[in-house]
């Protein structure tokens, strides 16, 4: 396995390459492995980018104590068979101080977790571009806990014409049915039980959707099993982001995005 | 030589084959053909797009009006030995009602041009950047005429990390020293004498700025010799298309952009 910092460097290393791509932040979990174990059953060369992309934070947010855990992460990856981790520094991926941006969809780039972080999936887009252009992959992985963020790269690739295909990974969650995430280790053990609430309301959503179409309804159901501290959205989306009203088979999504204590969690459920 | 409406047809067509690329919005002229045989000189196969691309026009621009005249242009290419036309329709390259956007830069792309057309960029550098996601081109080939444009696109790669080496022509003039547009048909041949003055305080400003430096000084004298209706700028940047006061060896540009009759041009000169 190599590590690598320079863009240039990496792509010539992968030039003809039929390569499966894993895009991470870093402090690698259960959910990244099962990307990366996805890739490498269906790629020649895996490559893993472990980057804490700047321009997907807000102001405020929790850029600087975004858990950076690099050694344990080039471990996990060695073990897992990776060939290229690819971990370039700030400069190396914006080279510019006047760059060219992209924008998210005015509307489904701005709901949601758009909406509550404002500019995210304008610095999440930017990023993943500019890493798709380094690595050019055949395949690239994402998961599905990132609910939004994965259609909006699925639209990224029909929009702008990408040659990628995107394939996507089940959230991966504890025993518990708390979904992972990095940002977990910011919990108390007080505010990790709370946090259970999110996964066993979408589980009796779920439940109830059989028989229960209408999503008001359901929301409300869902409030009462909810017990975190301040609840942001439950929102019901077809699989494009669009809101629907009743659940349709096959093609709804159950969203929560909310703060146990000054932690922000955010999970779904794909009917 | 096939003519292709399809993106992913296109694609298609031409993977794994080296393809010099040379984006246009139709309406042939000499110096388009320039572009296109020194893209027949270095490359196996040579793709010309023909697509009048609506979200770089403004409102009030000349979208409806600018020229069209696909047969001529399918002739030429033919003669020029294109191997391959594209010339898509609105819905081929815009296939969602919410679309992932580009931003110009913010500085550089609403100065000069993206000041008068502010916006202009954005549609520009989005429409760039598709087509070279289908066409994958090893070298694209865009005209100094439109310098600023160039500056862009050459920053987009850079800012993207593209894989595609641009190649400048130089922009291409009528004997009286009119460069060429597709939008010169607009004028009447009282205006497109009095559009020579354009081109005629470009030459006389190389030629002073052997010796004199100073922009300002030179401003002036340019001014003295344009017989135009609007003025819109005269600058001096460097190759950056960062403002400069003293002209700097070989790394200077002086651009013009102003009315003649109704009709809009542009022009400069590479010191």
């Amino acid at each position: 396995m190599k590590i690598i910092d320079n863009p240039y460097e990496l792509r010539k290393e992968l030039k003809n390459k039929e390569v499966g791509f894993v895009p991470t932040m870093g402090a690698l979990h259960e959910g990244h492995l099962s990307l990366i174990k996805k890739a490498r059953n269906e790629n020649k060369i895996v490559v893993v980018s472990i980057f804490v992309n700047p321009t997907q934070f807000l102001e405020g947010e929790d850029l600087d104590k975004y858990p950076k855990r690099l050694e344990a992460d080039v471990k996990i990856c060695e073990l897992a068979g990776v060939d290229y981790i690819f971990a370039p520094n700030i400069e190396n991926m914006y080279n510019d101080s006047d760059e060219i941006l992209i924008k998210a969809p005015k509307v489904r780039g701005y709901i949601l977790e758009g909406h509550f972080r404002p500019g995210h999936f304008d610095g999440v887009l930017q990023i993943v571009l500019k890493l798709f252009n380094i690595v050019k992959p055949k395949k690239a992985y994402f998961g599905k806990k990132d609910a939004q963020q994965l259609s909006l790269i699925k639209q990224m690739v029909k929009n702008l014409f990408l040659d990628i295909e995107i394939i996507e990974g089940e959230t991966i969650r504890e025993k518990t049915g708390l979904a992972l995430s990095s940002r977990n280790v910011y919990l108390s053990s007080e505010e990790k039980k709370r946090a259970l609430s999110i996964s066993k309301s979408l589980k009796l959503a779920a439940k109830l959707s059989l028989k229960e179409k209408n999503c008001n309804k359901l929301k409300k159901e869902m409030m009462k099993v909810l017990d975190i501290d301040k609840l942001q959205y439950i929102a019901f989306v077809d699989r494009e982001f669009n809101y629907i009203h009743e659940i349709e088979e096959k093609n709804s999504i159950i969203l929560i995005a909310g703060f146990v204590g000054n932690t922000r969690l955010i999970d779904n459920i794909y009917l």
